[in-house]
């Protein structure tokens, strides 16, 4: 069955699907030699959480096995999103040994990898509780895996910025350059863009931010400050107008920009220096003929 | 020209074409909108290593830019495997302001990450430096970068376990069990595999142990050791069969493993938690018009 | 040489690429078999308007004999984007006969297609003349075509509604029936997506429209209106919400809208109903052995 | 079920799967953020004609959910061919609500698009009633399409000229200048093609009519002839020859053409300019939740 | 320079690109490490006959160098189709020692199989010399490969038979069966398909012969017959129906079938079962530096 | 359901489909016109041997029906590995009569391919019955067909070589030239090479095997040796080192070299030079119609 556990429609599952047939096909090259071993009996497994963390790719193990084998069963414990400690049990699965092991690494590494993501972005977003400034990420993401890893920064409750280059305008230094100036800029983006395209508008001085807010700018982002110029910044800025602190924030200085009244803050790490969460895949129970 | 800058003709080219491929269509979408802001114009830009590290992925500038404009010139400064610091310059371009700004964010997410890769392969390396024992990788790589991953961990003087698993059988506790014991698992791979494959068994205990050398293991994988038993066993295995240790060993504890007298010492930080390596890309120089 | 004709950077490059090669396959097979009748002669030839209307894809030219064979050259005598009438010359060619032939399917296919939308785009935007009101796309477009098709809208005067799903949200009356009324689906939207995500609300009545203003959305799509409940409602709505008319607007019935004070106005036409641009292509001059 | 609704196995099942997914991936990009607002509920939906035409391509509807969630289900009103008029139910379709709602309108689009073809191919067809000569289409298709838009031709009654390049010689004005005449033309086609290709020749002159018959050509192509003239050419022209007039014709002039007593008339505006047919998809029914 | 050395443009350009890009995939894997012994420097190659036989695939060569290192220079001694003796030179190449090592074995295998290809057609076309029959192939060909084993058939001086299903009607015991009788199957396919298509009929007997003749069949395939009775069949057949002989017949036996009449004898053995043409690379000349 | 016939799991599954998918778009294009013809009705069929074999790819049946046809049932008769006789059943399909002509002739050609392999692979091996020799295969495949062309060699008794060039050092003669001789380049490959990978050397002469032996091979091939050049060399090489005889070893010559003592005999002939294993697919059974 094509049904997912997860309580949002979300997750992207055209892309898990691609991923992890691209993924077993670079591991297991033309077969896996060691499962030669094997008997072809059915056996139980679990996928175990080693270390606190949350939740996120859990659908990689149905759609992964579906793959493979399409008579291995899978029962989810937790949801993505859910937070989970050491020995917990994710999910509880059962068929022929010799899938569940073949299968087992590249369900692994995606599922590693987004629970990751999701479990460093809850950290962040922790250390932004209490004020009203969501955490979103970047477009510095690792080639084929973006999808996955802005769902990943979506399940730790983060925010995802643009999703490519075509849905967003963000004038820079350079275009304020070519433009002229960040009135040109912006009045030269309007011009061509649709109804569904904000301007952001990147600045670093008071005097760059005030020329953005009389452009018109749909959100004005804060660049390279510290928590004090961020805040009068903020401050300047009308609240209809949506700030965003970026630049060379870690989800380890990120309280201190906790109260600068900013609406987002930006950071790629979230997605291009993560940690993978321990998980392991433990094969358990009764083993029993294929033919029983 | 589709030469390469490297010394060797490892990187894996094909590969980072692919992966150029897929990041500028996930990046790009429709198109990107930002650009239409500025003029078409040359201008020179460069690549500046923020933080130190050693450098892999290079070949990702030129191959880049061949996929979006084959006008853009590239000359590199350093060489994949060349130890950078902060300040330094990685290459040179000289092209189309809008090819130049459009094609940026995926090349860096690439070199970025590669990078990173490399780096701190080069720290775990350096770890273990007067000792025999070398670094290698695992399988715990994401879908559809291994190829790159495993490059830039030779790029950082490691070593490659396992390409994928048709080409060596890992025998692990679930084959043992299912085989009845370690003898007979080897005879069964002995008894399907070819004349390049070799079998490796993964022990924790003495008794295992010696039932490998017995058995006639090529490789012994000893599991989450400590350094002195580590060093124990390793003493009892003659010196024609490869010994390496796994099991929850990080960059930071590596050298407390050292003079084990492993012959490799395998960890996945070092491509499944990465921290990428700080690098940025500045326009620079007089602009010029495409027409001049 | 990979240098684009166009003044903007914003034809969909790869796009146009994966739809030639997509095309070619689809159209040679195992090899156009008439071509063996013809001699291996250089030849020159002419893209020709044979109507008058808008150029879009013009770049398809140079891309599609680049994929045959790299030794045509093709010289653009318009840019996407520029009127012709009937007997201009678009594009002056020089190459083998067999090449020119056999490609000459493809490229028309594509060429006509995407001109036949810059066409028609732009008699609808001519028929907003002189009012404030955009004309827009819609996601009514042919699977694989949507990036030439939305680049063929922008050719001729017309401006992009959304990509695709993921880049804004569109809250339709399903969605208010399930989230209970607009103000809480608007609240729902909001809570979930990132700074760069605009909220439109599809309403077709004043107290709706009424609603969706308090509720703060960013667009109000009215539709199915006449002209006249269309300008009272437009009325009632502040300047800073971007109002939109939807719902079964042709090229036809456009120009009775051009009054109503909307932004933009949405039609499926310009892309579900397309009239091909008649172009086409001729062989000309004087024909030379490839040795010469 | 893989089961098709369609009383002949010629649907293009491969083509539509993969036009669906190719579909699917450029309309959803990273997922549609607008289906979180809904709930997680079961609903009943219907697709409905709001025009007269002919259906083609109603497998797209459960190929389609199939790629999605395999546990919508779909009940086939009308088959492929059926003549609908507005108001009448395509299917029924039963399944959740964000799965319904985030897949309409890729379905909807290939099926408007080849019911447009089935519907405007039928009225040509009708304008040929009561003669002998049958209408057939070219190779004036969209990329990645041509699958799909001569099997919609089918659907309304047509017949499908060359699949592709290789599966038939044509003979135009180019190959026959640089053959040296009609005759020698032939005679290089017949010594190179085998035994499943037919020879066409294009001819626009009595003298070339003429030649062709003498040549041995199958099928005799009438160029830019009047009513007239075509009627004087096809009398020339012995029975067991194919004849088949082309150039410009529409389905608007279709008819006069009709008592030429020609076998074929071609035309590409079926396929190059289509009329979408009008179908829209409405929920309906009672909603329950995924778990009831 | 994408141009291509042969006299004809038939060869079947982009899936000799495909097929070699794959080729090179599935060979390099994630790199030829024992390439990293050599060093970068330059050497000249040659491409040998080790064997008699008739060259096909040429094209190989240089698209194949072009994908991995575009400096490599090729100078075609022969061409396809043509006759090699044993140590005749079939290709000079000059280029970067690491790209020719790491490329020959998979343009080798390309290159041999379809030289074997042509050579074995070649053989069978001798045994027919003197009568007017022709050899054709069959759809019995390796997946991915038929364009490229079609293109050799004809290069080896056979023809082809239906490129795939699409593109003629073959009706044989179950069509015949299934729509009552000859008569009907072939009235049945007529009512179908369009100008283009050719309806064989497959007949085993007089009378069905009788039957397929007066049916109207375009081509009668005598299937299983010994040559007499072939002989006997065929001058049943008035000249203008095509006729081809089937099933059995190998390179070895089609000799004693020569005199039968037939415009055709069919043989899936030129494509099914193969011996690959010897053919070896050796690097020769001088070594120099890729600096000098 | 897909779950696979086979008693191990070592079937590439992943492979089968992919070429499967590959066979029949190439085959069916735009659909199997001839279908049309026959009625919806269900049917039974047979594929059976006709010739003596090894069977081998058995996968494809059900793998391939599940592609176009779901309802399609397999019962297998014999597994991958087998030995069927002349008139032996393979296995028996029930299913739509549209489906089972149509997948047909794809099927098959991978089925007799792979079974020749698996065929003349076991002749090869039966030769050597009696020896400690195996029999392995090489890299001289074709492309896309790797993984079907090894797994078939496995099936009929032999042993795989490398995979590819990333799972293995082969020092031959270019690489000992520019190393400066076998001991400099064997030292080279360990220095760059991980512990996985095995270093075999290519030897003629008995200097060279002295230098293999010395500098640490794992594995020594022994080139283009008489059967008692063979022996001599083979005699003189410790049992820990493997060794392998290659070059121009036939399945008609491989006999002679049975009592050399090696470890390995490769030879090309099994993957290069096919002979397709006479099987062949008969309808039977009575037929019923789909809605019954």
């Amino acid at each position: 069955m094509n049904r997912y556990n997860n309580s949002v429609f979300n997750p992207p599952i055209l892309s898990l699907k691609q991923t992890l047939q691209t993924g077993f096909e670079e591991d297991i090259g033309f077969g896996d030699i060691s499962s030669a071993i094997l008997p072809d009996k059915l056996i139980k497994g679990e996928f175990t959480a080693k270390a606190a963390g949350v939740i996120s790719g859990i659908d990689s193990i149905l759609l992964g096995y579906q793959i493979l084998d399409e008579t291995v069963e899978v029962q989810y414990m937790v949801s993505d999103g859910d937070r989970v400690e050491p020995g917990d049990c994710i999910a509880k699965v059962d068929g022929p040994v010799r899938a569940l092991l073949t299968s087992e690494r590249v369900i692994l590494n995606i599922l590693q990898h987004m629970s990751g993501i999701a479990t460093q972005t809850a950290m962040a977003v922790k250390a932004l509780e209490g004020s009203k400034t969501r955490l979103c990420d970047t477009r510095k993401t690792l080639p084929g895996l973006r999808a996955l890893q802005k769902y990943a920064v979506r399940c730790g409750g983060g925010y995802n910025h643009r999703m490519r280059l075509d849905d967003g305008v963000m004038i820079k230094d350079n275009h304020i350059a070519a433009a002229g100036s960040i009135t040109k800029a912006v009045q030269l983006a309007r011009k061509q863009v649709g109804l569904m395209v904000k301007v952001e508008v990147e600045c670093e001085t008071e005097s760059q931010v005030q020329e953005a807010i009389s452009a018109g700018a749909d959100i004005i982002m804060l660049d390279n400050q510290t928590p004090e110029s961020a805040k009068t910044l903020c401050e300047m800025i009308p609240d209809h107008i949506i700030t965003e602190l970026s630049g060379g924030i870690t989800p380890e200085t990120i309280g201190t920009f906790k109260d600068c009244g900013a609406h987002y803050i930006s950071t790629g790490t979230v997605t291009h220096t993560v940690t993978a969460l321990d998980i392991s895949f433990v094969l358990s129970g009764t083993v029993k003929s294929v033919a029983e």
